[in-house]
């Protein structure tokens, strides 16, 4: 079968995809979907290629995903965490990359501390860049696959309401699925304390709400988000107690949404601060189903990018 | 040649598995030393089956020796270090076990302070698990390793008289020995001061020595422990050089035991607190040998398993 | 074509190499360019071998390039970062050596901040031994990828002036370098105040300058090495800035030396210490070329050992 060809040579975000891109995204990640399932798990669409993960930032979860997606297609991949400390300069981070290209990469998987660094890196080096998170920014794939969780249990995005509920202030994950979903076709709420919220968020074409109640009515889907008090400095902490109470998601408030409502969080969960254990447990969760989605949105990434890489000289 | 199955799905403890289990798995070992021997050291068994290192207690040799096992079969291997201080909240360990289910591994290794936190994660993922070390309780694939390395000596176990001393208290190591040397039919002597032996060791049907010279006399077999300060807290802290004194195994002690008697101890050593350096590189110890029987018997392991990995979809 | 065989078992330093052992090093290496530099970048050299990085110090740049070589090969390649502080005794780096061993390796890439740990190593296992950096001993691949990158820009090593200059009191790079430019038929100089010169020096058959002015002139080559405040404890530490003045290299000073002289440096770089960043990103640099040459000389050493390596039983 012809596929419509994926025209990037990065995925530094959600912004400038067109919703064909992200349907042929979406497609190859239904395919990986089958590929990890099996027993022998392998693809050779990346064979002898060399992947790298570097990591400003530790995280576990999301690194894991991207080692896992790139050694099924049959990548060397070498992880590379950095410690923050290391990279005070602005230049530093232009050094790494350039040391890193001239060891001739066909892909880096890039997650860093600071809005736009990612976007700097890819203008440096030869190879494909992955956004794996930056800053308050992007994370497009976890926006992927949160859209490829939704799409196979309600079988479409348009028209469904889909209701970001929490840390917006903080959160690229928030950012990217805004993007991804309002493009194809989803009508998008936040529901957020006003502290919580950025300013000027409306011009991005979604519905804001305050209260859970409002936000909540009528969803198909209720998208928690983890509540980032680690980049609270200085401001507005609100205490863990009157945050579940008002912007927790538990079977009281999840009543606001339809009856088949479905749940979902990036992960990791503060259980009893954005959710309560039964509902993230509870039958209407996809909170599992996303991580399996991870790795396969990875794959389908890593296959889209794979026709530009390096040719070979 | 048609071999009995290994009817396990995990490789939990030794307690649970029978004479005709163990007595399987050291068969396969042996052939896996075979691989390791080669030049190309490779066999096919795990091609494309993804393995995840879970270590939530650093151990720079068990780790390495799982992840070359793995290797070796043609697995992908993940190396997952997660530091104690994140997983405070028992619930954690169980939203990790299954965020790393979702993820889809064949086989989980992992490594936990807790005694019965494996059994905990076993019961909550879809694929193999294999206790590498869980508080006080089980080490079986060190067990395994000690008996291969045992029988390719003497030729046998059963009939053997095996002196296990020190820090019986704090080992997971002397616990899974103790079991499976006794199943398999060797005499099993436990030698350490009252402080050292935990409550009712006696109803593992061990005889208990307080003194180096009565434990020893005609054993076949010394196997040291490491002495386990970090783990003694608040309570009895014995002084080095008062327990290399009187436990320590050094020349004098040794001649205690029969005169072609073997010397064995898990690693690392403690040098001149619970073995003396003569010892230790003498020609009566099989502490390296050891060490080599530790990759094959996990390699043995995780092909016992691999006949009930997920068998794709 | 028939090759020269490669005499040496391991490689611990430049010391003891033949000019004749240096050529067939980098014309491998020039080999080893082209594979890095397809789509599919795989030999099968190193097939089912394994390889393990022991870095007892870290460094990212180095550690990255050894497995990068080691994966293109098709090793099977383990890390092992050992913490200092666990191996202050003598005794202890030995054990390691001997547990490793006990693993069937086919290759150990070491560095150790002790100079001599390397060849310590090497006498206690049965597998290749490569020096990745021993205290301010030997760095042997640096030196081999300075030489490369020489070579494949100036077409010859033989004849050409090679200013060292900065740190050399405390640069293992230094003293590699010293050795095989001199045995390669280059004329050798090291410029660097007094302080920063190790005691004699002279007799290395280098020519010594305490003046950029005088060093640089009529050079073809210009090395600027790292300077390494850690390691000045207690003794002379230089400010920066009055550092720079007298021995950073800036448009100035480097018009001391020949018009088409090139500028290299190992990295990481201290910019606006030893070197500006109009030089160090400027037309003459070649310093992003000497990470190249690093992966490419590295897979040269892995396969000229490989001849020696354990052939299996």
């Amino acid at each position: 079968m012809q596929r419509p060809s994926f025209p990037h040579r990065h995925l530094l975000g959600i912004e400038g995809l067109s919703p064909l891109d992200m349907t042929a995204l979406l497609d190859l990640a239904d395919e990986a979907v089958e590929v990890s399932r099996q027993a022998e798990k392998k693809k050779a669409t990346l064979r002898g290629r060399t992947q790298i993960n570097l990591f400003f930032e530790p995280s576990t979860r999301t690194q894991a995903s991207f080692e896992l997606a790139g050694k099924r297609l049959g990548a060397d991949v070498m992880n590379m965490s950095v410690a923050s400390s290391s990279v005070k300069k602005g230049e530093t981070l232009i050094d790494t990359a350039a040391t890193l290209n001239a060891m001739r990469p066909d892909v880096i998987i890039v997650r860093h501390h600071a809005a736009g660094a990612v976007h700097l890196l890819a203008r440096k080096v030869d190879c494909a860049v992955v956004n794996a998170g930056d800053g308050a920014h992007e994370h497009p794939t976890q926006a992927l696959l949160d859209a490829l969780t939704i799409r196979r249990r309600k079988g479409r995005i348009a028209g469904l309401t889909v209701a970001i509920c929490g840390d917006i202030l903080h959160s690229r994950v928030a950012r990217s699925n805004m993007i991804l979903l309002s493009a194809m076709g989803a009508r998008v709420r936040v529901v957020a304390p006003t502290t919580l919220l950025p300013a000027g968020i409306e011009r991005l074409g979604v519905e804001v709400f305050t209260r859970m109640k409002e936000g909540l009515a009528g969803a198909d889907i209720v998208m928690m988000l983890r509540l980032q008090r680690e980049r609270m400095n200085g401001s507005f902490v609100p205490s863990v107690k009157e945050y579940f109470r008002y912007f927790g998601l538990d079977e009281d408030k999840l009543a606001f949404a339809k009856p088949e409502a479905l749940v979902m969080h990036p992960g990791p969960m503060n259980r009893g601060v954005e959710i309560s254990s039964a509902i993230a447990d509870g039958a209407q969760s996809l909170i599992r189903e996303q991580v399996e989605m991870g790795v396969a949105v990875r794959m389908a990434v890593l296959e889209a990018l794979a026709r530009h890489m390096p040719a070979g000289e």
